[in-house]
């Protein structure tokens, strides 16, 4: 009998995830049930949002179970299929978990150009990552030439992609990372204006001196004291996309926003958005951010780790900073 | 020599406007500029952006200088005219200052019809604050047939301009205020569906079981713990409307809002706004509120104060929550 690996939830966490909360098996390659496909998991994506279906909260989405694969967007190659949408051959993205095979109906699957793009790309640039990153910037920053737009968490998959966007719209683009090293990054290779390292004493200095003539859009993965900083310099009608809070994870004493009165005399809108909201801009978000990608104008950095039994451990990463760019695990 | 009187700033509050803050003075009744209106003011309106406007800070609108009238919406008559536009006799509405009489270029002023409405309509329910109303609950709030909407300071009036427009509309409207009378009137007078006093002991109790179906729209004057109360209680997709946050005046530590995190769970957009941002739309909002008025399908309330000399105490008794819907001073 083949056999296959996969993960499942072992336990749920009440704070960060941890090894112990994941549980690597070897089961039998599955068999395929009529219009099924077989598809070998090439890349598993590895998403801040992982975290949240872990625990038994309600959130946006039901909680992975236990014993369950755990939940994961994942690119590989159709190896068998009974659907004739699918041929052996086929390079397919779905969100088909943590494991190095899955028999899933057709209908799961999306086909993806892999001659265009490298696989993987598909998982991040030009995958939800990217779809994240197009319409919290381009639907509800709405950045106009000129403009200055700030990106925190401006290393990681989607604010990368986000801040990258707005460069291409013509503004002046902001970012806000961890470290030297991001900063760096942000700068140098991914052609931000400028960055700066929120970890620095002299952080809320370093943002004013950065956008001297205010700011027109923020997309915001941190909130907290970050976020708190770059309202003080908003200008009228600015525009705030909310797709992530990172900063209230683990944190009994969020700093949220002390008043809201700022948003009133400066007009300030504030969206929190979840991108399978919004699955109609799907084929123009991917269809630009290809494009881009594929003529260089768009760059992207990946951290791979290899392996299937390395996804924890590149899941626990994400939440302690130590990826650049895009979190990817290569399952070959 | 003709006289006429006014009230100027004559000091900056810091903190709540007081009594000291105000002098009357008795002027020469002003001569008339070319192409200029001489109107006598009837009415004087007292609205709680006064407030900001007395102090020396930076907000929308640039603040009442020391020894100047004090900023005020006016509706009064045309009594000498250099204007061909407007004649003797014509109602007219102005932001024309807390002053009996004022000579101003015919551009300042707008024509109402005081046969279908009652001239100081037009400085509420048909004016500033109707239109107030008129934007945040219809363009930002977009209330829906059978949505839940919640309205806080419900009998101010703006509040019960929006709570009425969001009935018309088909919704299940809550309405939030200070005291059980009126919270009487919001439900028995403007026929909202419940009314929550928030200063009961089991508000937040309250609140839950006014909304069993949850909140689809917040339109907002208090901010701090009342609306940190109603977030709570959103559904997916909530809008809030933030048109004051009375709550955080005069007060050194304001609630906020702890968490961000559910406004991306809950993809929640909130909105800070100013009425006079939205010139465009007063025709339409003062055309169909006036309507409803005049049609008897929305009712409003007036606390009337007598003589300029008592504008002063209207203005400190509408943040100590005196008024009953739209504070007015009849100068006549």
């Amino acid at each position: 009998m083949e056999l296959t690996t996969r993960i499942v939830l072992a336990s749920r966490p009440t704070g960060r995830p941890a090894a112990e909360h994941f549980r690597l098996e070897t089961v039998p390659l599955p068999t395929l049930g009529e219009h099924q496909v077989l598809v070998r998991n090439d890349w598993l994506s590895i998403d801040p949002y992982m975290r949240g279906r872990m625990m038994d909260i309600r959130t946006y989405a039901e909680p992975v179970g236990l014993g369950e694969v755990m939940v994961g967007d994942t690119a590989g190659e159709v190896i068998a299929s009974r659907d004739p949408a699918f041929a052996v051959g086929d390079h397919v993205v779905g969100i088909l978990g943590w494991q190095r095979h899955a028999a899933v109906d057709g209908a799961r699957l999306r086909r993806v150009d892999a001659a265009r793009l490298p696989l993987q790309a598909y998982l991040g640039v030009a995958g939800m990552p990217g779809v994240t990153a197009y319409v919290g910037m381009i639907d509800l920053c709405e950045p106009k030439p000129g403009e200055t737009v700030v990106v925190t968490a401006a290393s990681g998959a989607v604010g990368s992609t986000a801040g990258q966007l707005a460069r291409l719209r013509g503004c002046r683009v902001v970012g806000v990372a961890g470290g030297a090293e991001k900063c760096r990054h942000v700068v140098d290779d991914l052609g931000f204006d400028a960055c700066i390292d929120y970890k620095a004493d002299d952080f809320k200095a370093c943002i004013a001196q950065a956008v001297p003539d205010g700011i027109d859009a923020i997309f915001d993965n941190v909130g907290g004291e970050i976020l708190a900083t770059l309202l003080g310099r908003v200008n009228h009608f600015a525009r705030i996309a909310l797709c992530g809070a990172i900063s209230e994870l683990d944190n009994p004493q969020p700093h949220g926003l002390k008043r809201l009165l700022p948003f009133i005399v400066n007009r300030v809108r504030l969206q929190g958005f979840i991108v399978s909201d919004h699955a109609a801009r799907w084929p123009a978000a991917i269809d630009e951010l290809s494009g881009h990608v594929a003529a260089g104008r768009m760059r992207s950095r990946e951290s791979i780790a290899d392996g299937l039994a390395a996804a924890p451990a590149a899941l626990i990463g994400l939440f302690e900073g130590r990826n650049l760019g895009k979190q990817l695990v290569r399952l070959g």
